[in-house]
């Protein structure tokens, strides 16, 4: 256990309220009303200037007469109060505080010193703070809810953080109709002291919460969140649906809670990176959460379908193969076992249809029993099972053949469900996922969920679950994880460095880029600076034929199609001709890079670009002149280890690049990954460079050789 | 109004059942309720060998017991009975049947032995049949419903024809708590006989329907439903989900409805093609269908965003940002006239977020008008409508404070909502869609379903209903589609495949096949076939240097990495070196093919690939050596027009290369899409052609010309 400072927040034996009173339409009044009625047994301090009972509680004047530091202070006050309340506060004692208060870093300039200042007061006296501007918590293992929305105190293991409050208060009764329960839930609001990343992190040290899920909007610290998400998830899910990549969703992120989003793409790249499984919806984040919460890991990437109808069965087949799982065809000897308990030519070699039928435990016992015990599946999914929701449907068309019996009397069959149907998950302990077009009208659906046991209603998003749970399952593989150490720039980068501020350049010119990638170990094209042409016939007779001869200058970034650079120079009389036309494109003495030229197909882009506020992130790509055009490139948030560079390199779509190619062996992935792994370290231990480019990185046999690389540096310090 | 059979079949006056009796646990029998009590008004005339009476209903012996040809016959009987009783109703007179009953084609090859023999009876008597393995159909215009569940008799405007039948049965409990409502609904079954493309057909020219969705395991004929839709989409949107595309899915549908499935990225491209906006999910094919069959069509890409809650706002501009809609940001004079309303701080730039505000008529009328009649949106997105349900859920903890008045008491204020709420989309004729997580439990949700504005349980899918309707706004776009005119094919093209039948050969050679493609005139290299160094020095004096030599032989069919192929041979001497090496490396005298060295750094890839059962596909994408690692390839049913052409092209995800690159001109598009159109029309003049494959089709200067050509045979007729 760390030192997590929500372990004391979420678990207060006193909580004093500020801003709750006896008017039970403003906001505080409902949130202290939560705190009475849900079931929390600590004490209950009410702070108000005029009132002198709070719902049936003595009021308190002001901090300094309460009886003791309360473990907890709540507050929802005009923002003007907000300062002097936590100062006192600090003053007396108290540590943990949650400010549900607006109008603070997301408004702008002035809410922002506000917000400094709320963050002083908090170093000063210790004091921890969630918010401002969120809805509180909900702690179902003590009972404990401050949202304004009533919540049932029935335990859950399902783990939620979320930078919009109303998805612990507007989505309650949503989330009950679907028996989604919580173990603990945390709106972190502007994320000023307390933020998104401690959520997580006390979410994993937490023993009731088995599957975490989190609304992201944008993460402060991204370095921190990947550290505590690489512990977390080798053991427990973890899900992320992230809103800020794209300029409106920025826009609306911004105004909502004062974050500053970056790019899709880098969000992306690190949740890869941290183990996250990323969703794209609320009801992903929730309906997937919870399945993960309840459910046995997934072991393997076979499933199993069972269904009373083709189309349901079709639509799961086909979602569960795309989403890269694998649907058997079942063995002989299984569908033989089968085969007695369905209709005539029901199709019994996964999936299973057992089309119009009425014995439901043949659907929800017997088969699955077979299915769950044959070996032949890791996981099972089951759609179909309905009764009594299906009765009331028809009662108004069958109820004058039944001499107008009433509805009731023909439900009283259906009081129990037999166990083994409920049972199947911990009997088989295996995966089952649910899929039903009735919610809890029927029997069934509400025994499942019950049980543990969440419905989806949509065969698609069973399969989807499933899909979820098999990401799981990869990460679960992933080998241990350590921080790559990040060590000291090599004297000779730091000479290059600078060199190149010395001189006033903004960049690293192509020379010095190679020079100072060799420095840090990475491979680089054999070159040499020359003057004259002598010196460039003299190169070549080094290097080898054929040559490469470019013009290399700070001023010139841009080389192709203006006559500064010349491919496949195969004898002197070239290579002097081209020493030539590069000095008069340039149009005055330039100095002239030469190198041998490399042959090779297979060209990556490899690179590290820095987003402001998301920090470094390494990218990897096909590259060459195509890599604009293709756009097949994948990030990461550096630093990568080896084996971090290894997933990363396999995420490009064009992959069958790094496999044997047209008589070509396939690529050294332990020496890609090892280059991408330095490449990673760079933007730690130099702060100061902004960008760093190498297209191509050639595949030349069996060698990786940056042949092209520019080494760009931050404008100014603020950047940095 | 075409002969479409379902017009006749879709509307009786009389229907017959057979297999219907007085057992109400049987099929039969409660579709047979369900024609009679809900509300169809037609004649009844059960035929039962043993009953007198079928609830009711004078029953008869047989079909020529019946008093007259019955309009629709409906069929619940084992599968033996089928043959028989529809050559009765053949010979009676009657014309339309709908046959439940399983066990034909889905089963194998004596099932559809049997489905064959009832489209003989169908072709002798003119009788048209649904299904086999079908539901039957849902008719609300005559309130007629032949399914097993009771279908409320309100009319909707969304049509529905489905492969499975549980989708218009399992699922109506589900849609009615959601108020979606069919026109028509059709299940197809086995589409022996009426097949989903009829039903396509029918629903485009209902009146009754403004928006429809098809849920497809396969189509039989896909030129056929390419022209259908076409016909349909720039008026009527269509929405299909496909299951068929994966291993899995395409085995589940073979024994569900007896279909051949065909790849998805085939299905994907004739789609496209169609017209028909994709979805993938069941719960997308109602929502979205739905909500395009109630609101107005979307003219533009501008959004507003309406939400009392940051999250949903984030989601929803993040959301439809993704999907090719526009979030703008509002104008300050727009801006101006909501912040009046608003609590300080609440973000006024779109998204519009109210934050906790209980003044309910702002959300959903004062701020939506402003937002509607601004003239700066084309559509609105609006979250958290809530009253009634948000009362319910909080009264427990609020009855005390009300001294226990009765929930009911507090809701009585609540039993009106102002028109203006529910008027928005008939005042501003502009697309609304709601999100809200209350279902019908609240007041706002009940109120707008009942108004035909669909309410979404997450804020995600409001935002995905609007990039359907934003699709299908790109779809009314499309200029007016004739189908191209297949010409006959060219003399010097049949005579060219004559000879390769003639040789034995399976395919045509490189020679051949680019002789073949130039006389469709399409842009080849110039070539000439050489049988000695000297013809080949004299034929780079012809085609001028540097000049490309490889073998010609249709058994050496892969010519890279073994010495059969030599470029850039810019001398005599290197061309009669190069031509002595190919005579080496075959073993023996073959031919050669000497042609111009073209240079273009942009290559794509462009052919024929013909799929059994689903027939020729046009194929482009990214070509040269990285064709297949980067598989950036699209299919379009042949043929193709010029303007369908035009846009396939525009589909590949390296579309950049078409524009300007690396100071070279853009592609001739117009060239392109004539290229790719005349190529679509080969395999319709030419069905024994199984394949044609140009890579690569080089850019060189203003020009394409296939540098590389492949025509392949079909192995046997049978294929054909």
């Amino acid at each position: 256990m760390t030192t997590n400072p929500l372990h004391r927040l979420m678990n207060p034996f006193s909580i004093a309220t500020f801003g709750a009173g006896n008017n039970f339409m403003k906001m505080g009044t409902m949130q202290a009303l939560s705190i009475l009625k849900d079931g929390y047994t600590g004490k209950f301090y009410p702070v108000h200037p005029r009132e002198k009972e709070v719902m049936g509680h003595k009021a308190y004047d002001s901090v300094a007469e309460l009886p003791e530091p309360p473990d907890l202070a709540f507050l929802v006050v005009p923002s003007s109060q907000v300062v002097p309340i936590m100062e006192e506060l600090g003053k007396k004692g108290t540590l943990s505080a949650i400010i549900i208060t607006a109008g603070f870093g997301e408004t702008g300039e002035d809410g922002q010193k506000i917000q400094d200042r709320l963050n002083e007061i908090s170093r000063q006296y210790g004091i921890r703070f969630l918010g401002p501007n969120c809805m509180g918590i909900i702690n179902s293992e003590i009972a404990l809810n401050t949202t304004v929305m009533p919540y049932p105190s029935a335990k859950g293991s399902f783990g939620f953080a979320s930078q919009s409050g109303t998805y612990l208060t507007q989505t309650i009764p949503y989330l009950k109709k679907r028996r989604i329960r919580f173990s603990k839930a945390i709106s972190v609001g502007n994320s000023a002291n307390i933020d998104i990343t401690d959520a997580l992190e006390y979410l994993g040290e937490d023993k009731q919460t088995r599957a975490i899920s989190l609304y992201i909007e944008s993460i402060k610290d991204v370095r921190r969140f990947v550290e505590v998400a690489r512990r977390i998830t080798p053991n427990k899910p973890v899900l992320a649906q992230y809103v800020g990549g794209s300029s409106a969703g920025a826009r609306s992120a911004l105004s909502h809670t004062g974050s500053m989003a970056a790019p899709d793409h880098l969000y992306e790249g690190m949740f890869r990176q941290a183990g996250v499984i990323r969703v794209q919806s609320i009801e992903e984040l929730y309906g997937y959460g919870n399945m993960l919460a309840l459910q046995p890991a997934l072991k393997g990437r076979r499933i199993g379908i069972l269904t009373n109808s083709g189309g349901p069965g079709s639509a799961m087949a086909n979602a569960l193969e795309k989403a890269g799982l694998d649907v058997p065809r079942f063995s002989e000897a299984l569908q033989s076992k089968i085969r007695p308990l369905v209709h005539d030519h029901a199709p019994c070699g996964n999936p299973v249809d057992l089309t119009f039928h009425l014995d439901i435990d043949t659907l929800t016992q017997k088969i699955p029993a077979i299915i769950l015990e044959s070996g032949e599946v890791d996981g099972l999914v089951l759609h179909g099972a309905l009764r009594k929701g299906y009765l009331i449907e028809i009662y108004d068309h069958i109820k004058e053949a039944l001499n107008n019996a009433p509805v009731e009397a023909l439900l009283k069959d259906f009081q129990v469900i037999p166990e083994q149907s409920l049972a199947l998950v911990s009997t088989y302990k295996k995966p089952v996922g649910i899929s039903s077009f009735y919610d809890r009208d029927d029997d069934y659906t509400a025994a499942y969920q019950d049980h543990g046991m969440p419905v989806f209603d949509s065969p698609e998003k069973t399969a989807g679950s499933m899909a979820v749970l098999y990401r799981h399952f990869e990460v679960r593989q992933r080998p241990p994880w350590r921080p790559p150490a990040v060590p000291s720039p090599p004297a000779a980068a730091l000479d290059l460095i600078r060199e190149c501020r010395d001189q006033g350049q903004s960049n690293l010119d192509e020379y010095q880029s190679k020079r100072f990638l060799k420095a840090w170990g990475l491979p680089v094209n054999e070159e040499t600076m020359v003057h004259s042409s002598e010196e460039a016939i003299q190169a070549a007779d080094t290097l080898g034929y054929p040559l490469v001869l470019k013009a290399s200058s700070p001023d010139i970034r841009h080389k192709t199609g203006k006559g500064f650079i010349h491919l496949g120079l195969d004898s002197a009389d070239a290579v002097a001709d081209a020493y030539g036309k590069i000095q008069n494109a340039a149009g005055k003495q330039v100095p002239v890079l030469a190198g041998r030229m490399l042959k090779g197909k297979r060209e990556f882009v490899a690179g590290i670009v820095d987003h402001h506020g998301f920090g470094p992130s390494v990218m990897f790509g096909f590259g060459g002149i195509f890599t604009e055009a293709l756009d097949d490139v994948v990030f990461r948030p550096a630093p990568l280890s080896i084996e971090d560079a290894g997933e990363m390199i396999a995420d490009i779509r064009s992959k069958k690049l790094l496999g044997e190619f047209r008589g070509m062996p396939a690529v050294n992935t332990k020496t890609l990954a090892e280059i991408i792994h330095r490449l990673s370290l760079i933007p730690l231990a130099h702060p100061e460079i902004g960008e760093i480019d190498i297209n191509p990185l050639i595949v030349e046999k069996d060698n990786l050789v940056a042949v092209d690389a520019l080494v760009v540096l931050k404008k100014n310090r603020a950047e940095r």
